[in-house]
C-alpha cells in the first residue's frame, strides 16, 4: 500500500537533537477509563518532535519493513502540490489538524484508490465526511489523544486573558516598570461566570480544572450531562448557546465545526454578550465571524480573545487575528505538545496496524466507515 | 496626623477613565471564613485603578474630611526623594510591595513621629521589622487581600511555561506558521510533579487549583498541614526544601523573605534539580540567586522560569531576568489586579479607621505591635 502523510515543516533551526526535558510522564488511561494507544510497538522516543516532516510520526521503519510505500510532505496548498501528485495512487492519507490536508470531494475524485483518511490528532472537519462516506473511505482519528492538552491550553488562555499576562510580560521584557499600564486591564477570574459551548471530553476537562477557581460554571450542550456530574461541579445548563453567552463573563468554545455551528458567534451573538466579556476558542476558527470579532475587540465590547485555531491554516501573514487588540493567539498548537504527539503518533500506529492487518479499528477512533457515520467517535459529528 | 502614601506612577497614557469591564464580582469572604475588608465606607468604585498616584487608594476624601494631611507620591528612590522629605514629620506611611518604599532603620531614625507602617497588600519585608519593633512602630498589612490573585497568577505562569505560551504567541503575532518551533518546547503538565515551597494561603490555593490537572502534588513547610487536607489533595510532604526540589518537575515559591529563606535557590540547589525543571516565583526575588538562575536557563539545566518579583523594584532596565532565555516574567503585578486593588484599598481604609479612632486593628492584619511580632499576621515572619 501507499501511505501519504502530510506533516508540518521542521523548525526554522532544523529538527532538534536535544530537548528541554529528558522524558515524559507515563499516562496509561484517560478520564473515564479509555486506554491510551496500544500499538504493538513504537519506533520513537516519547518526548521527541514527531509531528514535523523529519519526525514522520515515527512510522517509516514500521511501514517500510512491511513493504509499504511511505511518502511524507508538508507541501499541500498549491494547485500542483506534492500532496495532490502523491494522492493519485495513494491508499491511505494521514494528516493533522494543525497543518490540515483538506481532503475535499474534488481531491477524493482524483484519488481513486483512497481507502483510509487518518487524522493524527482529533477533529476531522478537514475531510469531506459526506463524500468520504459515499466513496466508502474510512475516516478515523485518535480520539482523546490530545483532549487534555487542549483543556490545559484553554485554562492557560483564560487566566492569561483575564489577568492581562502577555501585555504585562512585554512591559517586563522591554524595560520600564509600568505596573499601572499592566494592571489597568488585569482582573482575577474568581467570582466570574465561565461557560463552555459543548461539554464533551475537552469541555468537561476545562470545567473540572476551573472548578477550584471559585467561578460560576455554565455549559451548553444538546446532550445534557449526567445529573451527578452537574451537581458535583455545580454546573448551570443552558438550553441554547445564546443563553449561555449572555450569562457569562468568559465563554470557551469546544464544539466541532459542522454546518449547524459554523458562524455561531456572529456580530449579533457577540453584541448580545456583556461588555467586557472574553472568548477563548481552541475548537475551530469558523465558529466565529472573523471580522465581527476584530470589530468587537477594537470598539471595546469584548475585553479579550485567545484562540489556537485559524482559517485557513496556515493563516496568511496579514490575517487580522494576528494583530487585533487584546489577543492571546497561538498558531494551532494546543493539541500538539510533545506530550500529545507521543500519544497521537502511537494512536496512528495502532490504527495503521489494525487497518493493514485487517483487524477492526477501535470503535472510539472511527468517524466514517462502511458508507456512513460510524463508531462512538462519530457522535460529535452528528448534528443535534 | 500626616499620612504619606507611596504609590506606583500612573499609566503612560494617563489614569484611565474607562475600563475593560463595568464591575467586579462580589466576594465577601476568603477560604476559611475570614471576611473581606469591612471599612465603614469607601469612596471609590471597585474596578477602578486605585494603586497609582492618581488613584490614591481612594483615601483622600476620607482623610481630609477628618482633618488629616494626605501626601501621595511615587518618588521614593533618590537620596532626597519626596518620600524622604515628607517622612520627616509623618505619622503614618502607606506603601505597596509592587512599588515598595523601603522603610529602613535609617529612614525611621529620620522620621521621629512615625507610628504606623501600613502595607497596602501583603508582604512587609520592605520594612525593617526589628527596627520598627524597637521604636514602637506598628506594622500592618491587608492579610489575604490578594492571596487568591497571586495563586491565579502562579497557575497561569505554570501552564504558560510548560506549554511554551509566550514564545508561541510571538510566532502568531509576527507572521509565519512555525508550529514545530513552538511545540519543540511545549509539554502538558499532566503527570508532572509539582511542589510548593510553603503551604500558606497562597501555596494551598495553588495546590487546590492544580489538583484537577492530574499532577503529583508536593509541599514543604515547617508547619505540617492537617492530615485531612493532605489526604484530600493527595499531598506529599517533604522535610526540607531541598528534598522537594529534587523530587519535582515544577517548583513554585510561596514563602516570605527572611534571613532563613534568602538565597534558598542558589547554584547548588538549582543544580540538584532534575534537568528540564521549571521554577515559578511570585514570592520574593531574593529567594533565588540572580545569576545562578540566568546561567541555568542559558545552559539548559532549567527549562523555564516565570516570576513576578524582582530586586530591587523597580528593576533596572538592564536586569538580566528581563531577557534571559525562556522567561515568563511580569513586573510585580500578580497581587495588584483591579480585583485585588479594590480589596486592599478597602483594607487600608479599614486599618486607618481603626488606628485613627483608637480601635484595635484586626489581629490577622498585624505584623509588629507593642515592640514585637504580633497578631496572627506575624506568623509568616517568624523563623521556623
Amino acid at each position: 500500500m501507499k501511505v501519504v502523510c502530510v506533516l508540518y515543516p521542521d523548525p526554522v533551526t532544523g529538527h532538534p537533537t536535544m530537548y528541554p526535558r529528558d522524558s515524559l510522564p507515563t499516562i496509561s488511561s484517560y478520564p473515564g477509563g479509555q486506554t491510551t494507544p496500544t500499538p504493538e510497538a513504537i519506533d520513537f522516543r516519547p518526548g521527541e518532535l514527531l509531528g514535523d516532516v523529519t519526525g514522520e510520526l515515527g512510522l517509516r521503519k514500521y511501514l517500510e519493513a512491511q513493504g509499504h510505500t511511505f511518502v511524507v510532505t508538508s507541501d499541500k496548498d498549491w494547485p500542483d502540490s506534492e500532496l495532490d501528485r502523491e494522492l493519485a495512487d495513494a491508499d491511505i492519507v494521514i494528516s493533522q489538524p494543525f497543518w490540515p490536508a483538506y481532503i475535499t470531494r474534488e481531491r477524493m475524485t482524483k484519488a481513486p484508490k483512497l481507502k483510509l483518511a487518518l487524522t493524527a490528532g482529533i477533529g476531522s472537519d478537514h475531510v469531506d465526511l459526506t463524500a468520504a462516506a459515499e466513496r466508502g473511505i474510512t475516516v478515523a482519528e485518535v480520539t482523546f489523544s490530545n483532549s487534555i492538552s487542549v483543556a490545559e491550553h484553554t485554562v492557560m488562555m483564560i487566566l492569561s486573558l483575564v489577568r492581562n499576562y502577555i501585555p504585562s510580560h512585554e512591559w517586563a521584557e522591554k524595560g520600564g516598570w509600568n505596573i499601572a499600564d499592566c494592571v489597568s486591564r488585569s482582573y482575577d477570574v474568581e467570582g466570574m461566570q465561565l461557560g463552555v459551548i459543548a461539554a464533551g471530553r475537552i469541555g468537561r476537562a476545562v470545567l473540572e480544572r476551573m472548578k477550584p477557581f471559585s467561578v460560576g460554571l455554565h455549559y451548553y450542550d444538546f446532550r445534557r450531562l449526567p445529573a451527578a456530574m452537574e451537581k458535583d461541579l455545580g454546573l448551570i445548563w443552558h438550553e441554547t448557546a445564546a443563553d449561555l453567552a449572555r450569562a457569562c463573563d468568559i465563554v470557551s468554545l469546544h464544539c466541532p465545526l459542522t454546518p449547524a455551528t459554523e458562524n455561531m458567534f456572529d456580530a449579533k451573538m457577540i453584541a448580545s454578550m456583556k461588555r467586557g466579556s472574553y472568548i477563548v476558542n481552541t475548537a475551530r476558527a469558523k465558529l466565529i465571524d472573523r471580522d465581527a470579532l476584530v470589530k468587537a475587540l477594537e470598539d471595546g465590547h469584548l475585553a479579550g480573545y485567545a484562540g489556537d485555531v485559524w482559517f485557513p491554516q496556515p493563516a496568511p501573514d496579514d490575517h487580522p487575528w494576528r494583530t487585533m487588540p487584546w489577543n492571546g493567539m497561538t498558531p494551532h498548537i494546543s493539541g500538539t505538545s510533545l506530550s500529545a504527539q507521543a500519544r497521537y503518533a502511537a494512536g496512528t500506529r495502532e490504527i495503521l496496524e489494525c487497518f493493514l492487518s485487517g483487524r477492526a479499528i477501535r470503535d472510539e477512533y472511527l468517524i466514517v466507515q462502511g458508507g456512513g457515520l460510524a463508531g462512538t467517535g462519530a457522535k460529535s459529528y452528528a448534528t443535534s
